[in-house]
């Protein structure tokens, strides 16, 4: 059988058991020109949570009763008439939360994991990298001796755009809550430093750790830190606006920056971005961060969970703050 | 005697009789390599206001007991060992609010008022111009067929922004405050359409008028107008973020523009302008202008007071929304 997770419900604030409901359904039948996938990782990405509010975006809502829409990685198990794919292989593509799918193989590419884990092709050389290395190189513009500053520089995207500033001769301060991820920041993966926006003195910290101003700032969480972020940065400063996870789950009206015209003052730019936008370019960054990795230069860590039933719980560590790097959720072993 | 108007007390939210002292005092004898001036007009314009505040900015606050700041013209009077003035030459420069100044003459610049009235070279030749030509074309980078929306439409810098777009072929819309100012912008200025942000269907208005949404916005005003823009704003729209008129007497914390993650939605870019960033390229500006003026393809409109005894009342009208185009000061006939 098959077990596909529906939304529900659309959720106010941060979802709950109800937003989501798991069916049991006959594992379908690939029809000619389609495969079957059985899905191995499921993506979990801050980005979901928009999905489910029922207005314009980048991409339609997900509706009602429809299976909740996720990256994922998985197996073909069955081939009915399609050239593309084999049994065996192993795809990328955005399969869902169900543990099988039939597809005709568009938007699904096959991946290489005899070298790098096939969990990687969802973290490090997945979206998640591609924003991180787009991000931080085509919309920040970073320059070589650059102060660049990264909000949830613990997760999966800020880990991996702190670490690609440094590659590229940037100084990388990173945004943490608590000490052990600020610890995680500069030990393991080699910041300059780490600022804990949970202590009271984040302000002054920003000031201290970078007397000389933030050139770029990679944002991940909007509200108070955004803000503290703009009355410390240069002239001409590139805010790269990648998401807001702060606000997501927000009651009320989303917190504007109100220090925004620190960006008339400095005659700076804030500007959105979306990975889509870069696809034609992922094998440019797939070959340098999958160099990079080979050489050991460049680490990622993954958080993974078991078992469709324990979307939800798994899900709401995406704002609980308790995670560190990509999360993920297995469904076979 | 020379009348001068000094800053004597920092206002909290709008400046009231108290903020500024009028003093009078000798005219000053210029020193070797000085020149007097006798100043005409005097600028007023909202920046003024931040000026006023004690934080850091792109200029340093105006201190207690200086002379207030602020763009002039005035005649040259008096030469001492000045090669490069001589008497009744129009110049513009910073001579602030006082009838007569001495200068070195550096950053002082003469004027051609043979075919176009001095007090222009404070208004559409002068930075006012000069913000609206950079800001557009500059940084809102305006293609021919793109719709763009400016607030403050029938302000000094608006006014000239939407008229500077349509000579560059773009469809143009602006924004004010009330029918009288909608019926000008339209009417006189020939902007392709207006939207009174002070009715209640301002925000059905802003996709009624531009059903292909909005290419470029340039932003005087921020607050509920700029949440308003956001929401219907193209992929890949640039907003130029000029002003925040709706927020500089605010007493309590600026209102940051909530809906800025439709920047992340659409790929878009907010940018703060400076238009002394382009003081070299000026003369281009001027010049293009200039002509634009000369084959009456170019409006402006002046509101002009007279006296230094009524800046306080003039500079209230910067705010209430009652006047229209570049506000003046002459302070001799």
């Amino acid at each position: 059988m098959n077990k596909q997770l529906l939304l529900n419900k659309r959720p106010i604030g941060l979802p709950n058991e109800d937003t989501w409901k798991l069916i049991t359904t006959e594992i379908p039948s690939p029809k000619p020109g389609e495969v079957l996938i059985k899905q191995q990782f499921i993506s979990l990405d801050p980005a979901m949570r928009g999905w489910m509010d029922d207005r314009k975006s980048y991409m339609p809502p997900i509706g009602i009763n429809e299976v909740m829409r996720a990256g994922s990685i998985g197996v073909v198990t069955e081939v009915n008439k399609n050239n593309t794919f084999q049994p065996g292989d192993y795809v990328v593509g955005w399969g869902g939360v169900q543990e099988y799918c039939c597809t005709n193989g568009n938007n699904w590419f096959k991946i290489d994991n005899s070298k790098i884990p096939a969990s990687a092709y969802l973290s490090v050389l997945g979206m998640t990298g591609m924003t991180a290395y787009f991000g931080i190189l085509n919309v920040g513009k970073i320059r070589e001796g650059e102060t660049v500053m990264v909000s949830a520089a613990a997760g999966a995207v800020g880990s991996l755009v702190g670490q690609i500033a440094k590659l590229k001769g940037c100084r990388v301060v990173g945004i943490a809550g608590g000490q052990q991820k600020c610890n995680y920041i500069v030990n393991t993966l080699g910041f300059h430093a780490a600022i804990d926006y949970k202590q009271s003195d984040f302000n002054s910290q920003l000031f201290e750790v970078c007397p000389n101003g933030i050139d770029v700032y990679f944002d991940n969480v909007g509200g108070d830190v955004l803000d503290a972020v703009l009355t410390n940065i240069n002239l001409g400063a590139r805010i790269v606006i990648c998401g807001a996870i702060s606000q997501y789950n927000s009651r009320t009206t989303i917190q504007g920056p109100k220090n925004y015209l620190s960006l008339l003052v400095n005659r700076a730019s804030m500007s959105g971005m979306l990975v889509m936008d870069y696809k034609e370019q992922y094998p440019i960054a797939i070959t340098e961060m999958a160099a990079w990795l080979q050489q050991g230069k460049l680490k990622y860590q993954e958080d993974i969970y078991f078992g469709i039933e324990n979307f939800f719980t798994t899900f709401l560590k995406l704002f609980s703050g308790e995670k560190k790097g990509k999360l993920l959720l297995q469904l076979f072993k």
